[in-house]
């Protein structure tokens, strides 16, 4: 693997992190601040520039449903200054003492400024969950 | 409009009018064939090169229910040789004589290859069809 395709991995690695401890100060260190990012959150129209995704981030990690995120199925397109990447989030929920299981298709494309990669555009859309993911577990 | 932009908008109509008109031949033309262009239509999971991706278009213009496609909502990112472009496609299906409209938020990333551009993502996901738009009209 080459120093650039470990950089936009470890971004990726990074944006699901901040997406599971619900941290807005790492989910912005993540994203390019301008007005031409996109993020379209499954089922959602697409949203863009920093301050209104930034938004319906805290909207989000406030609701406090968000538990553990997993990734599988990563695929990644690496390029000079461009890369996207490809993946499947497992989201686990925690509703009503519940844990219900929803699951993404995600394109995450990410942009190299000033020798710093960044994200740009964050796409997730809702996939049917595999009956071996669901789970009726209840929380003790 | 640069001449590199207006490129990438022309393929991008191109894709929307091989989608409306059935038309695996310009699907085709579109497309760059190789292994690792992905595809992720509304709810589906991806999937990954041309031969597959080839095989689904074949299936959704086989069951004949594609009617006419309306694109709005287009943002482009433009870059020397990668691009992508978001946009919403309003579809209208024709399902047991009735017009049943679903749309779809998409991220599309085109290439460019030897100087053409070819399309190497498609992903669309669905999104709430606002009640202006819907439609229960019965064709004739």
């Amino acid at each position: 693997m080459t120093e650039t395709e470990k950089n936009v991995y470890r971004l990726n690695e990074k944006f699901y992190k901040a997406l599971e401890n619900g941290d807005i100060g790492l989910m912005g260190d993540i994203w390019l601040k301008d007005d031409t990012v996109k993020c379209i959150h499954p089922g959602w129209p697409l949203i863009r520039g920093w301050s209104d995704i930034r938004e319906s981030w805290e909207k989000i990690f406030e609701s406090g449903q968000l538990g553990s995120v997993e990734i599988s199925d990563t695929f990644a397109d690496v390029n000079e200054e461009i890369a996207w990447l490809n993946c499947i989030e497992k989201l686990n929920h925690v509703i009503g003492g519940q844990v219900v299981i929803t699951m993404a298709q995600t394109t995450n494309i990410f942009e190299k400024r000033d020798s710093r990669w960044y994200l740009v555009l964050h796409h997730a859309s809702p996939m049917p969950v595999p009956r071996s993911e669901t789970s009726s577990e209840t929380l003790q």
